[in-house]
């Protein structure tokens, strides 16, 4: 009988660990892409590509014991040979190389020149040909921040005391209810795709408190935006026993210090091969709706045209009147109209027209919206009639509350536009792995 | 200017926090819902339910300067007293009330009895009661051993230099094809929810060498049974630079040993709560499929009916086998037929009716499939064409693997039957948070 008893050691060495050593006595050997060939008369440096970044391997006619015939851009190879301190090189070595062999061969040259710095070429290119754009390794920096920014977040609540939780993204009935929403068929029955996990997650408070989820949102909103998506990653957390919704203002305030920290300690390396600005998350100031439109308006000589709605270009406005007058990257716009936030927004007892909500703008962006929501049964129920809403498909939800809920609240954060914000990218399919728009469906 | 500078403290105590504490001279506060209420005369003793677990508190009449009117199971409230130490209750103290404040009340009695230890219930009705229902605490525990797999699953991952991707779940054509794919109409264009992230997974490779995924897949199969669901949970990854196969089992293995120490140490709590027996995962067999087959068709007596699958019972079978005989709790059965598997599988070189492929069982069930992918173009190209299959919606995939590809594979985890089987579970609704079939959409 054969047995499996555990990860088996590799024999090859990863980049960084070269790195360290800076010289071996003994042949060394790597596996990697060759990201890209010099050729220069008696020597060839081929830059080889991995996980970890490049590395600089030299290859001396008469000295090498094979050729490098076969190999070329976008071969995938195991080289051998000995480590040398090398100043000029990527990581401060390189490896004078003995042998190679070729893991796997491309059937064709690359179709982008990926072994750039920058990558130059159209989005819409980079969009088609994603699986090779994303060799360029500045393209795929922007994933690695990706991914710090969902770390960062899991195990911020993580240490908080939130449960994680799966919600269905197929469902009978959409969270937030218009016509935003993709219908499909389920077994003869009619569906929706999830427009957010908000019902469900409010649901899971009664039970774990307070819960955390990272996954797809599906919006069927029909326009094509530089900053809107027909699917992305939404990262949501819902809090009970709150005292106010200033609770989630506060948590968010305190993820966004513990994510900042996650980058700088983890992806130092990826910060700096896109030169981030990190913004500052020590002190993020607060402004209502109504004074924030008021105060924009007035400073930037803009009419006020839409008194329940915050445009794009007022999100803007407010962004640079913080930058200029507090240095600050973030604001909280708080107490939006009710007739702007869903039916379960709590509004503000002492002014019904608002609610006890906020975004959160980032460098003039809205990136997350929050707040605190109804608990009480009776108020959400008149809510609802208020609204001229039928509860069916909500049955579950509101008898989560008919049976007890504390009071609390959440928030929901787009990943790829907090993403897109942080590398000041103009287009959120830049920080987006696979997009999917209104023209989009493929790959 | 209002400024948020990060977390509040808050001003009421955990219980855990209160049971290190074992007494306190001064008042301590705490927040929860009331899980069952004794009244024993001249005592009541109101037991607290949180996030951390159960907290005893005792109401004196007479002595206390509140009473309990409005306070009822299902009332959340925050609670004020001096904390005693008491063997008797859980946690070994108890908190004598000085005072209690009603934070939300509910409109009704509770509808299912969920103080017993036991929820005496029918899985239909927990569901349709899911948010009421998990308020249990051995049914909510279950969701925290869930949590504990996926942030093993992680962890591992993260260590062993794997990046993380979000891959969309709207698509043009489904990874495995066949028919158990849910349409929908995606601005008028037909589109398809995804099976899962196989395609995206693989073309990741290229880019981060060795990716894994936690999200969402969607099959529309018609068949209702205890171990099916239409939507679950995949625990995905896939691994560039492998050797062999057994890279991905042996990737495996560590990987349920970090799952199982995360648990042992992080939920604790939890796994004596449900009194889980942890299984063995230091070494784990591995059988070719064929031969598995035989051996449990001549040691059971059970004829062969179905030479190129593995049936339910035939897989109960092979984890009696190797339970009884190897004292095994997981059995790799490897060299699934070649015509079993996707197109994508790559074909042993030496019998190419089979595929360098497993399936991990566990406990007699499917949990994971797996296995060496095919990495070269032309080969792939080939695969397709006997396979009658179109190219269509395929050619950035296929392109990936022109422009070279390393030598890979992956696995992918049913997150729900992992939860299952390590449960003991007779029914993977039991550890699905939300389930769907094609008989329940909702809650």
């Amino acid at each position: 009988m054969e047995y499996l008893t555990g990860v088996r050691i590799k024999e090859t060495s990863g980049f960084d660990e070269l790195k360290e050593m800076k010289t071996s006595e003994r042949s060394v050997s790597v596996e990697g892409a060759v990201h890209s060939i010099r050729r220069m008369g008696e020597i060839s440096f081929l830059i080889l590509r991995s996980r970890e970044g490049l590395l600089q391997t030299v290859y001396e006619y008469g000295r090498a014991e094979f050729t490098l015939d076969g190999i070329r851009e976008g071969t995938f190879v195991k080289a051998e040979g000995r480590l040398k301190e090398e100043e000029r090189a990527p990581g401060g070595v390189e490896l004078l190389l003995n042998g190679m062999q070729v893991l796997s061969a491309p059937e064709q040259p690359l179709p982008l020149a990926i072994a750039k710095w920058k990558l130059n070429t159209s989005l819409e290119t980079k969009l088609n040909m994603r699986s090779v754009a994303l060799r360029n390794v500045k393209e795929r920096a922007k994933f690695k921040i990706q991914e710090g920014l969902v770390r960062g977040f899991r195990d911020f609540f993580f240490e908080q005391g939130f449960s994680e939780i799966h919600t269905p993204k197929i469902g009978a009935k959409g969270a937030e209810g218009g016509s935003n929403i993709f219908k499909l068929d389920y077994f003869h029955c009619p569906a929706v795709l999830a427009q957010s996990p908000q019902l469900y997650k409010q649901m899971m408070v009664g039970v774990f408190d307070q819960v955390f989820e990272v996954g797809p949102v599906f919006r069927a909103e029909k326009h094509n935006t530089k900053r809107h998506l027909n699917e992305y990653t939404s990262l949501d957390m819902e809090m009970g026993y709150i005292q106010d919704f200033g609770d989630l203002m506060a948590m968010e305030t305190g993820l966004l210090q513990c994510i900042m920290k996650m980058l700088e300690t983890k992806y130092a390396k990826e910060l700096k091969l896109l030169g981030v600005n990190l913004p500052n998350t020590a002190s993020i100031p607060c402004i209502r709706f109504d004074e924030a439109k008021q105060l924009v308006s007035e400073k930037y000589q803009r009419p006020i045209r839409t008194p329940f709605d915050l445009e794009p270009e007022e999100e803007l406005m407010i962004g640079r009147y913080f930058k200029e007058e507090y240095d600050a990257d973030f604001v909280f716009v708080t107490h939006y109209p009710t007739k702007k936030r869903p039916f379960y927004a709590m509004e503000d007892p002492q002014d019904r027209r608002y609610t006890l909500s906020f975004d959160l703008l980032f460098r003039g962006m809205e990136i997350t919206t929050g707040g605190q929501r109804i608990h009480d049964y009776a108020v959400l129920v008149e809510k609802l009639e208020i609204r001229g809403m039928s509860r069916e498909g909500l049955e579950q939800y509101l008898d989560t509350f008919k049976y007890g809920m504390p009071p609390h609240g959440g928030l929901g954060i787009g990943l790829e536009r907090l993403t897109m914000q942080l590398l000041e990218e103009e287009n959120v399919r830049e920080t987006t792995l696979f997009p999917r728009d209104m023209s989009r469906l493929e790959p």
